[in-house]
């Protein structure tokens, strides 16, 4: 549940504004520095620098991509960011992982929050980790919490140098950072639509409770979907409008088609939902007429024979004068009663339309 | 399934935009080039020329419209935009045929992308194609994935001279394609009328379960339908105010028009919407309705005739001790008691209102 | 079902913008003219006029009210608007009859489309037709598919003089016309209102399934009104801010009475639609009791005695040695034993608070 | 049902604009005006006035507070505005008591519409009724159509002289008495939120088919009462931006104040909505609930005694050749029998957690 | 419920406004007066201070809170407000602890009210208490009902002189507090959060009616959660772009950031609404489910019982012409049909699906 809330934040209630304190998931792994430092023609990639040595590039005149892997050792993070200039509330919003994405704008450097999605098939689960991403005069940071990213496509296109990517500026990049995020939610999407088929097929041909609480389960997961994607959008029209320092207007278009990637994700899991709360009806109707059903045939039967144990009850009776007992024929004619009022109520379940 | 999310988006994840692959259901059609190259007095047509010979239509001072049909030669679409001018963006578009349909405008041309709709009465599935269309300085390319389109009506208008489209320019045989589209919604919402008639007959008449697999069903291809046409309001918004270097002032009543259309397939989309959400609400209470019905038929026999059974029971006791049974008049007695508690107890259910 | 899509327009696919094809229910009745042409001190009332005649009334000073009934004969029509300078897309409007309410202001004419609103009481459907109506520089025209109309009142206050329309502009006649159609929804929501207050009643005191039929039909009529109504709200604020050449602004307190009307009925509207759906749900609740209510008493009945009938089968068996059967006191043993059980469970469904 | 609908407006259709028609339900009383007429220092006023009396107050040149009570004298109504130059669509408004809430602002005086609320305790129903208020420069004319309003408290105020009320305008005469109106929407919420509470409780223990139907008419009054404020967010609003002719910069603050209020009211009905709304569905849950109860009570019993009875109906019968019948230990056996199979069943059900 | 309408605002109806009455509830304690006056350097912190000395701190030139607790001697509160220059209806606000959260903004402060908010995790009730601030040139004044509040972190850091605090003006102080306020709602929603994690299970797990009741409760707690944060959003809006001379420029980031606290609130809440409010269809989907197993159960064996049940009532009848009861093998062969029947029915059930 704690995916749910926006977790931890409440756990730094009455630390001063800016205070580094990483709030999320504790993971064990140590921070790690990464660099791509490119232009057109040259390219330097570092796997594994020290933080001494990731300063020296915020003097580097090609466009640099410093990639931060864990967020534990808040003083690293603190130290970087105050060295690439980043205001102390994006610092500290870095470290609270629980962050709603957003793009805020200051003076010389745009900070962006979104969330990197992976959906577990097994689980039927979102794994939601986030991604910090600061776009300054020549330089991209990101920052994430664990091992394993969406942006391998990118990396590969800068060292191969296909793509436009090489010959734009830090703003480009930080574009296709994002898009890759984004494109990976379509994934997410896709399996996830999968899952809604199965779902939907189980609803109308088996429905047991283990539909309710799939349906539950994928309402759930959808929300949280929602809730990492909704805000982007404002997000990125804020970047294509107003952080015109750092965003040079041949990116604008590409932000512009980010910007409706986002939208089509949205669509698409508003669609989502409401297949999803449809199912729930379906359902519902379904385990009704199976009720119905069901019904019917304990009326039929018991209306049926109910009486007819009624009238060989009333012949079991020790009654001495019961003058019909005698009768030579008054065996077979109770069996015949019985089955015209077996027959008779038969044709009347029919005229009825109950089978 | 695969109708409802944005298919295939996810599985180029990783290109850099721009990157020409057509992403879409493969047909095995290859590329087929027609063009209608027409002035008032004029009309040159084409029905299958080659790439090289569309391109020198580029230079053609008339109005040209070339309709290319098939995009899994990517090469082939590529050229042709690249010698039309169409950014790479709206070439990516072109071929990603799960796009959110849109306007974008660009510098010296229009970028729209359509879905071309069909019911298929049998299935009640929507057939949904993605059009392209680039509206350039005299010129339309209309993009479509299979054989077989909507604009037929508006080829016969240019051949015959009839109405405007003759002595208009691309803007007007743009707006005249687009409507060609609109108007075919309203086809498919005349069928899909009918089917909503039928369910309501009878989700009233004979509530089973097929009925409701028909609502989701239905109501699934109208969240598709309202996902291919509402984003189309917005974007001929666009068109109408911000595309003023290439539509003339006077089409812009009929774009105004168009626009009013798509705004009246809106509304009857979600007067359906609403009608076939309520279908389910309505199956439901009628179910509940019947089940009561044959709850209270079950009620009545078994409530009659379990206390008779019993009495007929307690004299069919094989105690030595049961002074009633030599009684000559019990046996009528009994009788003439069950008959009475019969009588009471359907008094009793006639005073309940129960039939 | 016709009634819920606009119904037509896609009969007309494939035909050039501007043709004049009548597209709605045929009705038998010849296109009728009829004219009243004044001025706050003149009246010329002509009740039947041919073409040739009508046409010469355009040349006329004083307010010109063109009446046109029928619209089987497009060319008369198509004559008329184009003698009166009406806009071809405008043109092609009147003759659609499944048009969207709407105000379409164009150089020196304004178009609007209404819905005039019939509520017949005995199938309890609305009435609805389409009523156009252009306001020129000293004139305004209607075109009516039927004969009969909402608008005998103005008719009336032209011939007496009384109240402000001799005095004024076409712009306040076309007020008034537009004004008596809105009047009119009052008395069809009136009319409504009271089915509403019948039904609320039928759901609570005996709630069968004709109610549910009821209930989605009302649903279905709501449904139809509001979409005739609430497209005026936007057209008459148009109508306000954009046509001022045509409108003075003296007239322009009334239009934002009309509008502030279009309010209250949209208003009510949606308080009926709330209300219905309401309905459904005090309807599925009143039937899941009344179900509650008829288990109750099978429980009941059965719990009491088909134990009491096992206790007698027990005593029906013919073993030979079972020693109770001799026992003199055994048979009224077993009766007050019945008893005994009968009674507790009776205390105990009390208990249970069951009745 | 017709306080649910704008009732009356449809019979006065056919009407010139403007023509004076009380509508509304008939109260017997005649108008009766009463007058404060007030500065700092003097006040004079008069319960009981002639028209020609009033009339002559149009001169005064301190604040004018004129009352009138009861509209069935429409030409008393009619000489009055038009004396104080009321615009004749305000006029026409103030008769018809049907009117939505709303803040008409004329050239020299604004006119409002408002609704004043009590809620009957004992039939649980808003009585509504309309308060017309127009301010001009140096005069407030109020119009209800019952004895009984909610300004005593303002009346008492001027007669004390305190509060700033004597020392203000006309202007914050007309927000004074627009605040004691929607003070009181604060009461009739009290009484309802009281009654929410009732209801609650029942609905959790003991749901019986009267909680629907007080639910319902909750529903219906909570309509109402939003009906009523609703459009007075608008109105105040205007009225602070728009009406800066007539209320002085010092009365905007106190407007505002108003305009909060009025929001609090809204939140309260939406919150009231919201919980009304929920309690159907938590009463149709308990209902589910209960049936489920009741169902397994009936299963458990039926499904012990039904084979039980059959095993005593099998050595019921009277074959000749059983020879069990004749086994000393039969009979015990088939008791032992019984017991076991009706253990196992208890078992069976604990086991599925039925009791 | 008093805690769900406006409570109290209608008790005192008709007073004047600014008329200074406390509304809400009567706590005992009486009026303690604290404050904290600070520069960078100094910190004068006094923990109850008479009114007179209170007063004296207005001519302070160092950042001044003064922290008012309990609201019972009104003249105290009023007299306070006066000296220090606060609105009249911005006095009687604080008084009236029923305010709706707002941000008011006059010509020399700003008046805030919000709520603190605590969860109680026994009676799983907010406790909700109205704060209001007043923030002036240097100075900045609370008002709370109850002794305890949500500060102590923010004077623990003016204490220790840690954060930014000390170094800022009264703007940078408010915005600290409003900020613990915000905090401390994500503690209330992160145990809510667990509340809804363990009703979730509750619902698919062991379905019964207190499941119902904590739904509708934690319902209506996030109800009065959502009205005490969504007027936050337009308040710290207002107050970002309105308050300029009173919020320095270097706070607005903070602002900004508090904001986005608020967001994130806003959009947990409505997810956990949306939870909540599906875990009602999740119960009643799982409910039906139940019910349906039970009667299966009861329909199985029914039906397999009854019609034996009838066939030994036959061969109990005591008619003497019945020839088969002579047959020796008619025992065996009437159990062999007994079990023939018992198979072939579970056989058809099996087939049905039912177990």
């Amino acid at each position: 549940m704690s995916r749910l809330y926006a977790g931890g934040l409440g756990r730094k209630s009455g630390q001063a504004p800016g205070t580094l304190i990483h709030v999320g998931e504790k993971h064990a792994s140590k921070v790690t520095l990464a660099i791509m430092d490119y232009t057109a023609s040259d390219l330097r990639e570092l796997e594994s620098l020290t933080l001494a040595e990731a300063l020296t590039f915020q003097a580097s005149k090609a466009v640099t991509w410093l990639n931060v892997t864990g967020l534990s050792d808040t003083s690293t993070v603190g130290t970087l960011c105050s060295h690439f200039g980043v205001h102390t509330l994006a610092q500290e919003d870095v470290l609270h992982t629980a962050q709603r994405p957003k793009v805020d704008i200051y003076d010389d450097h745009v900070f962006m929050v979104v969330k990197m999605i992976r959906y577990d098939e097994k689980s039927r689960e979102l794994d939601i980790e986030q991604v910090s991403l600061v776009l300054g005069d020549g330089f991209v940071i990101t920052f994430q919490e664990k091992e394993g990213d969406v942006f391998d496509p990118v990396r590969q296109r800068i060292r191969s140098g296909k793509g436009a990517v090489r010959t734009q500026g830090a703003d480009y990049l930080a574009y296709a950072l994002m898009d890759a995020v984004v494109d990976n939610y379509f994934l997410a999407l896709e399996e996830m639509g999968e899952d809604i088929e199965e779902i939907e097929a189980a609803v109308l041909e088996h429905p047991d409770n283990d539909v309710v609480s799939s349906i539950h389960h994928l309402k759930r997961e959808l929300i949280l979907l929602r809730r990492a994607v909704w805000p982007l959008r404002e997000g990125f029209g804020t970047l294509m409008r107003d952080a015109t320092a750092l965003v040079k207007p041949g990116t604008v278009p590409f932000l512009k088609d980010l910007y409706d990637h986002t939208f089509q994700v949205m669509d698409t899991v508003e669609t989502f939902r409401e297949l999803v709360s449809g199912l729930l009806d379906v359902y519902i109707s379904t385990v009704s007429n199976r009720m119905n059903q069901v019904m019917k045939v304990l009326t039929i039967i018991s209306t049926i024979f109910i009486p007819l144990t009624f009238i060989a009850g009333i012949y079991g009776m020790n009654f001495r004068h019961m003058p019909e007992l005698a009768f030579p024929w008054a065996y077979p004619a109770v069996l015949a009663l019985c089955l015209l009022i077996a027959l008779g109520m038969i044709l009347g379940f029919r005229r009825k339309g109950w089978f």
